[in-house]
């Protein structure tokens, strides 16, 4: 088998860079591990960047991301029993984020792509990318038990943090970044209207709470947990308990309930894997990086590193030069520490960590106070909430 | 001896509310536990907000300062051997800070003091303050060898971290909330002409380096050192070999060597004692807060204090209401926490903790690359940095 990018990993990285390809008159191939029910199934982020949204309506992913999506123009930061909504468009001359589960993307590009894009192969299986370095990098996959070669002149390791991709960068040449986190989130799904129609981040004593939504009638909430909880052993009641403490405000707003149909516990974690590009081996998504949740950053950072990619090899397509795939690496790491920072920060705002002193939670307030207090303050946070620019191809060069 | 206000302390502080009490026709005394000489050459902060400027000008404190001070309109963050300015009245509309040395300021204002002001005893050590939550507290102190007692309406004390002033408050109704900090500066004063007109803020691999001054011809140079080092361990070459690899640039920038005529190193260290007042016991300055030297703040929040309480008392004297004094510590406390978040967040943005991960490194350098390229995170600091403004008593009520 033969192509000319071959693609590892059918997440929404994966999905979206096969279509931009083939938008652009490139051949690819597709391989994911998992089955289609599977990946249409997983659960993960939800906000859409603006630039996002653009490159996904621009790919002709759009149709029902515009539809149901939910446009939300600010949203609110909850503490000491206060509100404080920070309105996007006001501050960013006019951005937003799009209210959109990944799931949803995933459906929609694949939906796209097997009407009329080029091979996507479920339960294949990616084993190892070879010959990274030379003209023709290979990856040998497995599907149906059967061992194959995909033949390429370029691979897109979107394989995600557990990926194999990675693997063919010679470790003297790479370096890792990373910070984990003393809690984690459990996160629900529940059939009742959302009690904001604005996501709602807050800060509490008693650790961090997220209201987020997946639709007008489905509510997403987030706890922070300790490192190591086990989402079963969180009642409903005690997690309906624990949020309508810590969303307390002195204006009475009150928390609906409803039943929960889904519960589960996620890690914190940053990571950046340098450089992200070996030869004719390229990463992206969260097989090169991950945030914490907090900043709504991943997927949009997967997005940012196939965006910049495509445009790179439709450049070399159209002029010969590499210099565009030359420069991946450092294009795609700028805004992936603009985001690191974002995300780290957002966390450390609003979480309690366990041993935190009296000062850092002064230190927390102050911090949202100023946010509150000060329009450079907040504008920095909208800019970096709805999205750091894609580099344009012609400030690349 | 009796007085209305009786101020401990004959630093920034004291010396500034004697004058701004004389100013308002309200008599004073201020005592001094060290003698002039001392007083007039202790080396503290340098830089002094637009706010800092404007009230010595108005308490007729401004005329030398307005002769000799530095106005400067930025400062120059250095990092990854490039250079980024930060232009200050751009980004606030007019504001800028001013380089003259508490020392000075101090001058100026025993001066005036001495000239036509109340009481100021030096070699007046303070001893307790007794019946704080009474009409009529007091001071005891010693003066020569004897005994005395200052009976007041109020007390301030201004009396520093190590002061007395604040033991009078009952331990059960203050909190300390503190953080040191795993190095210090070493910090020289030499002869020779500074090596730039604007302060310049380097963050580099091997740690922190500041470069400041005190006069077209007195440089003032801050290196960050391990936790326990003495100064006397660094020869002057050394010093200036590290100054020099710190200051780095890739244009090729060069750093001026010249006598060193003293060297020192200072702690650093976050803390802050609430409540800010106790029944006719206020405190101002060091005796409540610390901030480390970084964000150079710790001499304006002193003014800040002593303006807050020297408008809250005229305002007592003029309609008789105690609204303003009752509300001292919350109004001080606000400006505090803003200046001690900035302050904790320009430490850790340049300094190299000991341990620090490589992750928490990149985090700095996206850090400095956001403020270099987004105008609201540039505004933040330029706002921050020129100074939170005073509560205006209309604000207040």
């Amino acid at each position: 088998m033969r192509t000319t990018v071959g693609i590892i990993g059918a997440g929404p990285a994966g999905l979206l860079l096969a279509r931009l390809l083939h938008n652009a008159g490139i051949d690819s191939v597709v391989l994911e591990s998992r089955n289609r029910e599977y990946v249409e199934h997983r659960q993960r982020a939800g906000i859409l960047e603006q630039g996002t949204v653009d490159v996904l309506r621009e790919a002709g992913a759009g149709e029902r991301m515009d539809r149901e999506g939910l446009r939300h123009d600010g949203i609110e930061l909850r503490f000491d029993r206060k509100r404080h909504r920070v309105d996007f468009p006001a501050l960013t001359g006019g951005r937003s984020v799009t209210v959109y589960a990944q799931t949803e993307v995933c459906k929609d590009l694949i939906a796209l792509q097997l009407a009329g894009g080029g091979p996507l192969l479920f339960e294949a299986e990616a084993l190892a990318v070879e010959g990274a370095d030379s003209e023709g990098p290979r990856v040998r996959f497995r599907q149906h038990g059967r061992e194959d070669v995909l033949d390429c002149d370029y691979v897109v390791g979107c394989d995600g943090f557990w990926g194999i991709a990675r693997n063919a960068i010679p470790a003297e040449l790479t370096r890792v970044f990373e910070r984990s986190y003393p809690y984690a989130w459990l996160g629900i799904l529940a059939d009742v209207a959302p009690s904001h129609d604005e996501l709602v981040y807050a800060r509490h004593d008693r650790g961090f709470a997220l209201l987020s939504m997946r639709s007008p009638s489905v509510s997403r909430l987030y706890l922070q947990v300790e490192e190591n909880a086990e989402a079963e052993s969180w009642s409903d009641e005690a997690i309906w308990d624990e949020l309508e403490r810590r969303f307390e405000t002195e204006d009475g707003w009150t928390l609906d309930r409803g039943p929960i149909t889904q519960k589960s516990v996620t890690p914190m974690r940053s990571y950046v894997y340098e450089p992200m590009r070996y030869g004719r081996l390229f990463l992206a998504g969260d097989a090169a990086h991950i945030v914490p949740p907090t900043g709504a950053k991943g997927l949009n950072l997967a997005v940012g590193d196939v965006v910049t990619f495509a445009r790179a090899l439709t450049y070399k397509k159209k002029t010969g030069s590499e210099e565009r795939l030359d420069s991946y690496s450092a294009t795609c790491l700028r805004r992936v520490w603009q985001a690191e920072r974002f995300s780290y920060d957002m966390t450390s705002l609003l979480h309690r960590a366990p041993g935190a002193t009296p000062f850092e939670g002064r230190l927390q307030l102050a911090r949202l106070e100023r946010i509150a207090s000060s329009r450079a303050a907040e504008t920095d946070l909208a800019e970096a909430y709805t999205g750091f620019p894609l580099d344009e191809p012609d400030e690349q060069g």
